[in-house]
Order: structure tokens, then C-alpha cells, then sequence
């Protein structure tokens, strides 16, 4: 069970509840009334918890559950326990996000505005919004409903937030406009300048920065990630796409919906992205290029060129997938040969 | 245009004002009297809007440019436009850069102290100077003319701030001597511990960090990037030097003048740059280098030794970049070779 | 002698209080009653200041050096000036670390609540601690004697901090349990939920993140650096571990004790390292991994597969050391040989 200080636990369901809000059948044991208070992991899920196999790895573990119901592809249902009931889908670990957030929904906001929050008088929140302590909310900013600002947040001025948006203790936004149930987690920085100078016999003459941010629905940007707002184009961030920590976005560019950036990666300047592109972790694309949708970037890969649509690139500079573990195979051979 | 919401336009300028501004030379159509009222791209600019083109990959973008007038190198003057008005210069985006910030100045600080701004009462503030809402000024901070400190920052015991300098949203500054018309983007992270221990049996001994963090006039300091304080000496950061966002700037760094850090590169402890050093985006060096002045070190290059000035290395481990394109090439030659 | 207006000045030592609290051996010209007034840099020491060799590199330095005491190893003595009196001690480091904490303490907390800090009336602080402005403690935090909560930072609910505690500027934390002595860096984000969300026809399912961080004692935590907190298990650091800044922590993954992980490297979900693991600078590890104690993995390094206890691995995709270099070396031949 999670750490009651830090989670409040909701429930219990029954197995037909958890079927009918999951869509996942009923299998194994078939105990649709069994009552589940919890969930829990398979190693250590008991008759009345609820849990979910998603990996081969854990077959052993699934094998020998304690648990009272598991979501489980179909394929594996005959190496279940006689005890557990199944709850059937291709698609288990949906399944167990769902029934994890029945068991501990997020608490909604609690409205009012918190000691020590300074907010403009021409700002305008939304009903049900709650502004956490210390929160500085400038002139013109529009806040829609069921918002929570997180304490020290910055929001400045005439900035727009959807519905239902999250934003995390320490964070700054400048110069967006976001959409609804949006999540910056504590210290995104978005909206700042964008990296723009022109060379100059003096020194560098800074390029005013003079376009926005548009974040899209069901974005999730993480910690301390930095988004730079555009230099006369918007810098867009699509609906759906979730963005990890530490991951930089330079100004300009412009990302499609459901893609999802690993931690530490990077976009440089007026790069565009299509949808449903993969990032791993510290991969890095320079500016200006076209990654097309489905495309994946593999960790710490550097993107130098266009990526075509569905392609998977690897290694730095970055290659086709094949290509690259064809030459990390030759290296091997040359290198294992040169020593003999 | 720029979104009024965020931007305030100023203008109207006649070509012959831009002209005299930015030291080009009126060519073309040469309308001296044209008044242009705003900056647009290429590809949207009207008959009252000035453009510019800076990259031949946009010729066809100027060829049939609706713009007014247009930054252009004189060698394109001739594919112009008849109807545009050209202000020829060896570096248009200079152009621009200077004709954008006539017409989106930035705004001067409102002088004064917001709610909830907590300033210690030895510390002070010069002439026309901005604190926002919650910011925290410690004791005997010292604070020039004009600057704007931002909402929610804090500034600790005795730092200094030259004139004209914009302190973000969010950042932290301690045990800084700062130049003036310095910029600070939100979550900067200006003077904290070096990281600095040494081993014993109990565990790490923390080896105090007693040095500073000295930054040069003009030089700009990106979202979410750190610099630790010196161990001894102190971390130096020359004057005009372009940091860019999640950069990480070790204790004992000397960095010279001009230098340009893009996005998510590192530099470890006690390494000297030169003056116009340039590190591309994810580079790191490692400790105690030396960095000749005009040395580029790519994107995501590892460097392990020092670098001769006006040299360019690549690749991890970093070498120089003939050499590095001949191993890639040789490499993929082999890895054709073997898969045949 | 360290700027006095960061740093406070204690002292004086004698040649033998020092050798008696860092367990030096008093030679070369063996003053031990000789008066220390300060530490300073070999090549810029006097007669009344402490210095060290560390690195055979400075030698030279040594060789001449005017300092009244020097920490060096017993080996290196006879290179040293006929005046200089030696603190022998085969860590030398470790020696001027202890002696410099000696002139330089750390001043103590001031205890109490500084103006704008909004502290939830059922937080408890203990003896001593003091809370800089605008910080904001959540219902239910318990924090230690003698702790220092810095200015603007966000202690969410519920969250625990052991005694001795030192917190930086702008740090946020949630769902944390924090051992004693810890330090946390400014901008530090601790326990934001982990990146986790399922795949799911209309877009991405979040799947709630149900875990904690858990801190041992005598950690630091470096600034901007993100540590998620566990899906369901927890995200453990384990005692004595050095973090630099702006490293990135997944959710689930457990460190041991005395591990250093350099700047801008990323360890992904649910990898476990074990005790004294070293991470170079921009490292990255993928998610699920083993990594045995005492490894090292270089700085840019990729791993990708278990890292056995005491191996060094290099190169992305990591391998052993030797291994890396002999490709390297390798791929300079066959580079050469095709370009000659």
C-alpha cells in the first residue's frame, strides 16, 4: 500500500467495477465480486490486491502470485495460479494505470489563494482554482478552471492556461498560451528567450525574440525542463506529447501530437517534429531539420540530418538502426583482429 | 506582427532611419522614404515591412518576397525583387537584429519594489531598479541602475550586480561579482557549492569552496543553467560570453570573451577557455583543460585534451574534424565490406 | 585569503593543532608551533599559510613554494623547500579539506522564520532551525534541529528532513524522506511524479506514481538536478552519495552509499547501482539495469547492459575500457591507412 502520508487510498472495487472502467474480460479464478482495496506489485500482491503482468521477465514472479486479480495479455492466462482471477486485455499495463488511478485519484485543487500569492488585479482564474503560497500570477494572465499554481510559481504577464492544468512548485511561464489539463512539473522554465544574437564587430547584437509558446491538450513537461519561446515563429508543442526532465527545446520549434521526449534530450532551433516521434534520453538533433511522425531517435543519438517517417536512428551522427549496429560489429571484429 | 498581448510595437521608421541605424546601403528600389512600420519573414513581409535573408536556402523565398524593404548581402542584390527596396550589408541578420529591437524595444524596468519582495535593509539598490513580487535580496547586496531582479528570485549575502542588468524569474545568485547589462534566464543558478570532496575512510571529506563567481559585462546566462562558485580561485565568465539553457559550468571554469555555449554542454572543473571559444549543444570537457581562443568543439563531442586555438574537434573522444570524417567514413566503408 | 565579504575567517591554528585534527605527521623543517593564519593555493602561499600537493603535476610549484606548512605525501618530501614544514599524510587532500574547514566554518543556521515564509501550522521544525523568506513548508513536514530551509523553496506535504539539513534556494520537494546532513543545491527538484503513462487508444494513460524518495544521510544533491520518485517501489539514494548538478534520477531507481555521479548524467527507471559506483560527467544509463559497487562508467558513456562490481566501462554503447580503447585505436589505423 502506498505511504498513507502521501497518498489517499480510494475504494475498494470489484473485479466486475475494475473490468467495466478497464475493458478487460474476465478470466481465471472469474471471482467478479471479489472485493480489491489495493494494488500492489506481483511479488507482492495478496488475495485482495489487484496487479499486472507487461513483461516476460516477471513470468516466474506471475506464476507464483499471491494476488487476487491480475491484468494479463490473454497469451500467458495458462500459466496463472489456480486462485487468481484475470482481468484479460492486450493491453495490461493501461489496464493497471487505470485501476491505479481509481484506487488513488488525484486530489483536486483546493480553491482559494494561498498567503503570500501576488496576483494582479487584471489577472482572471477560473473557478474551483487553487494558487499555491507565494505564487506571483501577473497582469492580464487568464487562468481557467480547477488550475493549481504551485507555490513560487511565476506565471507573467498575459499569459493563458486551459482547464484542469497543473503547474508545479518553482516553475516559470512567460509568453504561452496552454491548453487544458496540461502538467509543468516543479522548475519547467517556459517562454523565455530563445538563443538568438546576430555577429557583430562589437560583440553579439541579441535578435528580440518575438514569438510565443503553444503548448497543445495533455501535455506533461517535466522537471526542470526549458522551453524557449519563438523568435517571430511560435515555438508548438503538440497535444498529448509528454516531455521528461531536463530536456531543452530551442526557439522555433515544433512538435506534433503524442510525442514523447526522454530526459536530457535536446531540440535545437526551428526543428520540426511530426507526430508520435520517440526521443530517448540525451539524444540531441541540431536545428532546422524534419523528423518525420513515428520517427525514433535512439538515447544519446545525434541527429545531423532529416529522419524519414517510421525510421529509428542510432549513434552519433546518427545512422539507420541496421547500419549502425552493422558498424559497431565491424568495429568489434577490426578491434578483437587488430590485437590478436 | 507580434501578439500585442506580449509584445508592444514602436515604429513607424523610414528606410532612410533604418539605414542610418544599421550602416547598410540603400539599393534596389531605394525608396529612402518608405515607411515601414513592423519586421515580418520573408515569406509574409508586406509593403510595409522589412525582412531580411540570411540563408541562401531562402533565395526563392527573396526572389519573390513581398517585403517593402530587405537586409540582403549585396552578391543577391540582383535577384531581388524590382519593387523591394534593398539595405545592402555584408551581415543582414545584424540588420535585423538592430531594425527589430527599434521596433519591439524592450520595455525599461517599472522602478520600485512589488509585494512581497523581502529586501534586507543593507542592501542596495541603484537608481531605477525593478524588484518582483517575492523576490529575496540578502544583506549587503549591491544592485546597479535599471536592472530588473525577477519575481521570486533570490540574490544572497553581498553578491554585486552592474547596471541594466535582468535578473529572470526564479533564479538564484550567491557569492557573484556581476558586470552590468548582464542577463539571467529563469532557474539560472549562480554561485553554489563547487563539487568538491575527498576521500576518507568515514566517507567524502566536503573540501570548502571558498571563491567566487565573476561575470563580465553583456554576457547572457540561459534557463536552468549552473556555475558553481570557485574552490579558490574563482569561476570566471568574460565579457559578452552567450551561455545557452541546462549548461553546466564547473568550479575554477575560466571562460573568455564571446564565447557561445549552446544548449546542455558542460565544462569541468578548473578548464580555461579562450575568448570566442564556441561548444556546441550536449559537447563536454572534461577538467584542467586548455581551450585555445576560436577553438569550435561540436555538438556532443567528449573532450579529453586541450584544444589549439582556431581548432575544431568533434567526436568522442574529440578529434580533430578531418580526422574524424575520415574514421566515420572509414568505418562505414567497413561496415559495407563485412555485410556484403 | 577568501573574499571576506562571502567568507569569515577562524583562526589561527597552530602546526600541531592541525596534525592533531587531520592525523598528519609533522616534518621538514618541523615548526610545529608555527602560527597558520590561513590556507591558500601552493604557488601563492606565505609563511603563515597552509597549503597542499596533490597532483604530481604542481610539483614544480612545491619545489618552490613559500608556504609555512604544506600537506604532502611522505614520498615527496625531500622535494620540498628546506623551510617549509610538512604535514605528511598520504592524503593530502583530504588533509587540506579538513584544515580549511577548520578557517573557514560553516556559520551555523540563524534559527527562526524570516518574513513571507509560509509555514502550514501543523509542520514541525525542530531546535535551531532556521526557514529563509518566502520558503513555503506544507501540512504535515517535519524538519530537524538546526536545518536551513532556503529562500523560496517548497517543502510539500508531509515530507521529512533529518537534522543538520541544508537546503538551497528555489528547491522543491514532495513525497520525501530525508536523512540528516544532507545538502540540497539550489533549484534541486526532489519527488515530482516519475515519467509514466501507457499506451492507450485515445493517447497516453498516466499511471500514478505511488512512491517515495528516500535520501540517506550526508548525501548532496547538486543544483537543478531531478530526482522522480518511485512508480510504487521507492527511488532510494543511498548514504554519503555525491550527486553534481543537473543530473537526472528516474523513478524507481535505487543508488547505494558513497556513489558519485558527475554533472549532466542520467540514470533511467528502476536501475539499481551499488555502493561506490563513480558516473563521469553526461554518462546515461538506460532503465532496469544492474550496476555492480565499484564500478565506473566514463563520462558520455552509453550503457546499456549490467556493468559488473569494479568494472570501468567506456564508449557508447559502453563496453570495458580496454576494449574502447582498442577500437579506438583500431578505427585511427584503418581511418589512416584509407586516407593515405
Amino acid at each position: 500500500m502506498a505511504d498513507p502520508r502521501f497518498y489517499n487510498l480510494a475504494g475498494p472495487f470489484s473485479v466486475a467495477e475494475i473490468a467495466r472502467r478497464t475493458g478487460a474480460v474476465i478470466g481465471g479464478a472469474g471471482k467478479a465480486e471479489l472485493v480489491l482495496r489495493d494494488v500492489a506489485p506481483l511479488d507482492a500482491a495478496g488475495p485482495e490486491q489487484l496487479t499486472w503482468l507487461d513483461n516476460r521477465k516477471y513470468l516466474q514472479d506471475f506464476r507464483r502470485t499471491g494476488a487476487g486479480a491480475v491484468f494479463v495479455q490473454p497469451a500467458f492466462a495458462g500459466q496463472a495460479p489456480r486462485e487468481a482471477t484475470l482481468l484479460l486485455t492486450e493491453q495490461p499495463y493501461r489496464g493497471y494505470a487505470i485501476a491505479a488511478q481509481a484506487f488513488y485519484p488525484e486530489p483536486p485543487p483546493v480553491p482559494g489563494i494561498a498567503p503570500g500569492a501576488v496576483i494582479d488585479p487584471s489577472a482572471r482564474l477560473g473557478e474551483g482554482t487553487a494558487v499555491e503560497a507565494n505564487a506571483v500570477i501577473g497582469p492580464g494572465v487568464e487562468i481557467g478552471k480547477r488550475c493549481r499554481i504551485g507555490a513560487n510559481s511565476v506565471i507573467a504577464a498575459a499569459s493563458q492556461l486551459g482547464d484542469d492544468v497543473r503547474v508545479g512548485a518553482n516553475v516559470s511561464i512567460s509568453h504561452a498560451l496552454i491548453g487544458s489539463r496540461v502538467r509543468l512539473y516543479p522548475g519547467a522554465r517556459i517562454g523565455q528567450d530563445g538563443f538568438g544574437f546576430a555577429l557583430d564587430p562589437q560583440g553579439y547584437v541579441k535578435v528580440p525574440q518575438l514569438g510565443r509558446v503553444i503548448i497543445g491538450d495533455d501535455v506533461e513537461i517535466g522537471a526542470n525542463t526549458t522551453i524557449d519561446r519563438g523568435a517571430g515563429p511560435d515555438t508548438v508543442i503538440g497535444a498529448g506529447t509528454m516531455i521528461d526532465n531536463l530536456v531543452q527545446i530551442g526557439h522555433n520549434v515544433q512538435i506534433g501530437r503524442g510525442c514523447v521526449l526522454v530526459s536530457q534530450s535536446g531540440i535545437s532551433g526551428s526543428t520540426r517534429l511530426g507526430d508520435y516521434v520517440m526521443i530517448g534520453g540525451q539524444g540531441g538533433l541540431i536545428g532546422h531539420l524534419v523528423i518525420g511522425s513515428g520517427a525514433r531517435i535512439a538515447a544519446q543519438a545525434g541527429v545531423m540530418r532529416d529522419v524519414a517517417p517510421g525510421e529509428t536512428v542510432v549513434g552519433a551522427p546518427a545512422v539507420p538502426m541496421k547500419e549502425f549496429f552493422r558498424q559497431v560489429a565491424a568495429l568489434q571484429r577490426l578491434a578483437r583482429r587488430k590485437s590478436e
